[in-house]
């Protein structure tokens, strides 16, 4: 694996509309602090990175009302590598785009597509999966998938089923996958996770741009032809222009349904590097330090008593007393407050909006 | 009655640190528009006497540190109406320096002492039982104090028992008062409402200037002889020098120790027109009017969902959204931000301590 081939795609589009109010479609929770600790989760998802990227090989493809902060919160990376989507497309046009986009440059790019609002607890651990899944897509044209190992029946993620008894010859810790599944019942959840082969789909891609565009070319011909088209224009002043043109003729699709689903030989790489895709208060909740009664609190100067199992976020506020509350979450930003039943937060994002 | 004679004083010294954290030292209770109306608790308890008494008639006696904030909130008195005690002496040294003031101006002034920090829901009611009072005590050299038709065994105000056999001649609204009672135990308090000769002690007071210059003369006389010493400097430019260096001499005592108590005849003017001392956050819960729920919102843009009994008051928040919450005092003012069970409000002092 030669570093310098290396890429980093952060997908960093989303409007994170759980997570309200400290997510709000004008800076959505990628953008946000949301542990406490001084970065960002974005800036977070490119310090992953540091060993295994150099910085010029750092993409992030974002929508043009985003770019602003983008470049602002990483101002590390090229600025001509944050691409800038005219319109929503859902992940396989983003991920098409900034593939033909690299392939110009470096045709024998090694590519980790990763989203922008995850978080991981065990760094190490993360580093040494995304050498591992690189060092295997260098040396094969295979697709590769990272796949959670779950501790819970969790049914807000898709789940990919591993075949344990076919394990590549070449890492003795990747499998083939038998099939995507999608979000399931409670039931179905606790099936999955009484197994072993089971897994959360991360949404954390690992390939090489050859692997990635001829797929393309084969399951979405389509898209495949509107950025092929465009090789010309990569790279120069034309191209924001153009891209604003041609990107919304693309399907809206994801590149679950797009490519994964449809490619007949997909690999899984199991691992277990205290992962969450921070889709809800509650998946906070779970991955950030908690005080012996269960409450994570982040912010300045909180105070809890006669509280336990609750969410605090408040990280504009000065002080904070939260007594006798049991299972809540608190949260406040630029003057907007909720207060919420963690049982209820599937309810957020209509209150966020009456 | 002749209007020209008739005085208010406002006590607005207190630091109201029960209603944390929208009352605070730097700003308590009484210069805050707890109602959401527009209005302070300050310049609403003026505006209740705007028929009764010239504005030239208005006194506030406060700390040295609240004198600019009174001035900003009532631009219609003068400037000198304002009197700065240079330390906290409770309210017979304050009392009894006011008194002296007026008496120097108008030695026929007929007085009505109030506080600064309740609230009356039927100002119309209010008018005529203080003209009624005023009345009483143009002609006669009473003690008056109103007392509030009790609607519940509260255990956090004083009680004022009756003779409601011995109604004065003059009037036929007022009556002796047989005894004070300090906070009762809820038993005490429960025996009190059941009977129909027992009061709360609302803190309003009503007399003529010689009056109560007499009785501290009588029963305070270290404290009458500080400030009769210092008629020749009232309103003159060394007033304030002059109080600073004897203000500080007086025993701190309130008006119920010093004079109440020890008077022997002193009356009482039963009324009820939504009166509250808002002591405390469920006090004001009590008195602001509520969904049929029972929720008391103030502040802009609040929605309640499956929320009962509770008291929001965030003026300074934008959007405010609450779930699930039963009992709860839900508080927020200069980023700092207090939830609560009204039933433990009173270690909302601590709280905001810590």
């Amino acid at each position: 694996m030669e570093k310098s081939n290396n890429h980093l795609v952060i997908m960093a589009g989303g409007i994170g509309s759980r997570f309200w109010p400290m997510s709000t479609p004008e800076c959505p929770k990628q953008f946000i602090d949301v542990l406490g600790c001084g970065r960002t989760l974005l800036q977070l998802t490119v310090d992953r990175f540091k060993n295994i990227c150099p910085q010029e090989n750092i993409w992030v493809v974002t929508s043009e009302s985003y770019a602003d902060i983008v470049k602002a919160q990483l101002p590390e990376i090229p600025e001509t590598n944050i691409l800038k989507e005219p319109c929503r497309r859902n992940t396989a046009p983003c991920i098409a785009y900034v593939s033909w986009r690299i392939k110009k440059q470096n045709p024998k790019a090694n590519i980790v597509v990763a989203p922008s609002d995850h978080i991981v607890m065990d760094v190490p651990e993360f580093e040494r999966v995304i050498r591992s899944g690189l060092n295997f897509t260098a040396e094969t044209d295979s697709i590769l998938t990272l796949g959670m190992k779950p501790n819970r029946p969790e049914t807000g993620y898709g789940y990919i089923q591993a075949d344990l008894s076919f394990a590549s010859a070449r890492n003795k810790e990747i499998f083939r996958v038998d099939s995507f599944k999608e979000k399931p019942d409670f039931a179905t959840a606790s099936r999955y996770v009484k197994k072993n082969n089971y897994f959360w789909n991360s949404g954390i891609f690992v390939w090489n741009v050859s692997t990635i565009i001829n797929a393309f070319r084969v399951y979405q011909p389509a898209i495949a032809q509107i950025f092929e088209n465009l090789i010309p224009i990569y790279g120069t002043p034309q191209e924001q222009d153009i891209i604003n043109q041609e990107f919304p003729n693309c399907e809206s699709i994801s590149v679950d349904y797009a490519i994964m689903e449809k490619v007949e030989e997909i690999f899984v790489l199991p691992a277990n590097f205290g992962w969450s895709d921070l889709g809800t208060w509650g998946s906070l909740h779970e991955q950030v330090p908690h005080d012996v009664y269960g409450n994570a609190c982040i912010g300045q100067n909180i105070s809890v008593y006669d509280t336990r199992n609750c969410m605090i976020h408040t990280t504009q506020e000065r002080k904070v007393v939260v007594q006798g509350l049991d299972g809540f979450i608190v949260a406040e930003k630029n003057h907007t407050l909720l207060i919420c039943k963690l049982s209820e937060e599937q309810r957020i994002k209509q209150f966020s909006e009456e």
